[in-house]
């Protein structure tokens, strides 16, 4: 110790205790607010209808760049929707009621290109070259409209993925991460894809159900 | 000061600071902690379809205590988005594009008996004793499935209000407090609610639309 030192009155060290404590405290309260921001999950919410953009780049599409077509090239809810799409690096499981808008589609297959898991539980069914879609034998509708990005981001709401949808309803898309919403969706997705395999069709009405 | 505290050595005056910062660092999580769970905001999701269950209960149904019907009278996915749909205190914003489920139009009427104020935006218009509808004259759906309980409870999914959708169909409703959904529907409610003003119905085609 520095000579001199032990001669220093208790009350000031209080003080001290006082000062180290508070110093203490802000530091936690930065490292806290830091870590909060690093991790704070996505919650956006896109509405419809969008007005209609070029897609072009956003989808990769051979052409000049920029693009010289006559369409605004701004942002829209379908480019955002389209960019939290694409944001996926190793998996999009789709469970769609009706999926024939081109963008999206092209979205879909895009991502297929570059490898990223998709499975794709239809209602009615849509076909992609190498995509395995899963559909159903019931006779209620299968309404979801959800994505799940990579296991961690949740798109879903009102939407159905079709032009009209898309240009001339009122429609909602929520973007998810908080994990209570995440996993249940993951769940039902995996009840259902197992309730779906085609293993489990049946082609002739069972006895039970012929009564 | 108590005599003989002067003396203290210099070195355990540090160890208090030490441990009075750590004190306070403790104190401080406690307390975040705690107001963190008494205002974490609801987290739910609901997947249709529902089994029939008895909610004469919930309803306010006149009849025996507890019900005689030979219903199921445990919990269900609708039991529980009419008990959020009940909790609403001043008022429920509701935005459907469908509504014509016997059970959730019996919980409007309750709810409306009770004094909540009731705005409701419809595609197609229902009807009820004294509830103030809007609806739209446009050609896209008004395909929102959603309602506000109190201005900060959403209620939104792909779940139109119909027993079709209820008891048969595959669908979602997620229940969310978090101000970053909540406020963005709130507004969007209304944009639509001033849209859809009868005051600004046109009867016949404009020279604009006759083109």
């Amino acid at each position: 110790m520095w000579p001199g030192l032990e001669a220093l009155p208790w009350r000031w060290a209080g003080g001290a205790a006082l000062g180290l404590g508070l110093a203490l405290e802000a530091l936690a309260l930065l490292v806290r607010g830091w870590w909060r921001r690093r991790r704070a999950p996505r919650r956006e919410v896109l509405f419809f209808p969008s007005p209609v953009t070029c897609t072009a780049a956003l989808l990769g599409e051979p052409g000049p760049a920029p693009c010289l077509c006559p369409l605004p090239h701004g942002d829209s809810p379908l480019a955002r929707l389209l960019r939290r799409l694409l944001s996926a690096r190793r998996s999009l499981e789709l469970c769609l009621f009706a999926f024939s808008s081109p963008q999206l589609g092209r979205a879909v297959q895009l991502l297929h290109r570059r490898g990223v898991r998709l499975p794709v539980l239809a209602d009615c069914s849509p076909h992609f070259a190498g995509i395995q879609v899963r559909h159903d034998q019931e006779s209620g509708y299968m309404h979801h409209k959800f994505a799940i990005v990579d296991k961690k981001m949740l798109i879903t709401g009102s939407l159905n993925w079709t032009t009209q949808a898309i240009q001339n309803n009122r429609e909602n898309v929520l973007i998810v991460e908080d994990a209570e919403y995440v996993e249940p969706f993951l769940a039902e997705f995996e009840r259902i894809w197992e309730e779906y395999n085609p293993a489990n069709y049946t082609f002739f009405p069972t006895e039970k159900e012929q009564k």
